[in-house]
């Protein structure tokens, strides 16, 4: 496995992979990997000659009161990991050479990012669009693999790839859940053991919810009433949306998404299913 | 010479053309061609295996007030004229396959929009970069190629390549002139005789108040002046700015640049020359 820490190094390398006509699959991360990291490069190896992987806490998504300090970081275990799992070479640039300057150009996620989390973080999805703009430029690879977990960036990447015509293909792969339900995140460490405990709620309530919003019934009251419940944290959002397109009123394919403040952690969840035509 | 007028067509040109390993230089323009839309093509064949010319009235950079509807098209002359050129291919797609949807991701050129041309044509490079980046995308070149007449255009997407990591070349062509030193643009057309007789000398203008600048004087009035006197035009803008930034207060490389509107056509020159150290 090889290492690139700046542009200049994994321009060489695509160039050269490029050349060779080998497949290039792209697996984004901010790095403190986990399994569904790992399912991403499962994903990506099965279907390309190559996998790259970008570890890149990027600035540009994280909020000014947000945990863009404290967002856990350990390079030495991400690259044991990313090795075992077959990763031909981690991208992972410093915050200068991904920005040697602030470019007085811009992206913006427009109404997607008037819903689910883009709500309470202000300009975290336009900074999530400069940075899979700048990784698919720099890495220009086949496929881009995005887990479900994060919905709406998933959503948003896919409305960028297709409106701007990169020439790439955007996979979506399966939220990696632990055995009673919650969902894999970096964040989950930020857990007490109460709260740990408590957080597989949290699925449970989507899972039900879902099943409610198949027989035509609201099923926001009925999973807040369990969340709050049942759980310490508290609520930030659950909506029920059309998907991809996160408009309202959905008809067809739909996600239900919630995100749950607790004391450390924000967690997020969501499913994504097909409302019976009514 | 081929054409492709769809996506899919051009998709299919590019993947063989990059397959074969062959490089790729992009002339995009609007159409209605002329003597420096051929000099990029030049340019364009000296350093690349194939050359592509986009052909695309690009709705998205003009305003509701501007000309879209009545910006001169003729596709047989363009083709007819870009064959003799030597272009390999022509990429001229409708507006519907270029925009199948709004889409609500936006691109936005900043501070760099706020002076020359940005301040009167609000939108305009916002919709510059859309058009560039998708073609960028499409076709795929090793390099691209602008004339420096459209300055503020090559400046924004200069920006656009360096700080989002497109994987090409902004190759900068000199401004294509008349004999008697008008730069030559489609919108000549619209001039009324002695309208056109009047318009060499914006240029003549340019040429008085860089030597000025040179010698650490304000230009501008001098050239208001010149062009008041001397011409039925109302100037929109003289500046001087620092060049690639457009800053104000400029130091070293510089562009002094005007717009000045005639009954139907409204002219933009420009000179980028190195101001004296002080």
């Amino acid at each position: 496995m090889q290492v690139a820490k700046t542009v200049k190094d994994i321009n060489n390398w695509v160039r050269h992979t490029k050349e060779s006509g080998r497949s290039i699959g792209l697996v984004p991360t901010m790095g403190f990997l986990h399994e569904g990291h790992l399912s991403l490069v499962e994903a990506a190896k099965a279907e390309n000659d190559l996998v790259v992987m970008s570890i890149f806490v990027n600035p540009a998504q994280f909020g000014p009161n947000e945990d863009f300090e404290r967002y856990p970081r350990d390079f030495e275990r991400d690259s044991q990991l990313a090795e075992k799992a077959g990763v031909d070479m981690i991208f992972a640039p410093s915050a200068e050479e991904m920005y040697p300057r602030e470019s007085p150009i811009t992206m913006g996620a427009g109404t997607l990012a008037n819903v689910l989390c883009g709500k309470s973080r202000p300009g975290h999805f336009d900074g999530v669009l400069k940075v899979v703009t700048k990784l698919f430029h720099l890495v220009q690879p086949d496929s881009a693999y995005f887990g479900q977990k994060d919905a709406q960036q998933l959503a948003i990447v896919e409305s960028l790839v297709q409106d701007f015509n990169f020439p790439l293909r955007i996979c979506r792969v399966d939220t990696v859940r632990e055995q009673d339900g919650l969902a894999k995140s970096s964040r989950n460490v930020y857990l007490s053991e109460t709260e740990r405990a408590e957080a597989p709620k949290l699925y449970q309530a989507l899972q039900q919810g879902a099943a409610a919003a198949r027989e035509g019934k609201d099923p926001v009251p009925e999973m807040a009433r369990l969340i709050q419940s049942e759980t310490s944290g508290t609520i930030d959002y659950i909506e029920l949306l059309s998907y991809p397109d996160l408009n309202e009123a959905p008809d067809g394919q739909a996600i239900l998404a919630l995100a749950v403040q607790f004391q450390k952690a924000r967690l997020i969840d969501n499913i994504i299913f097909t409302l019976k035509e009514n």
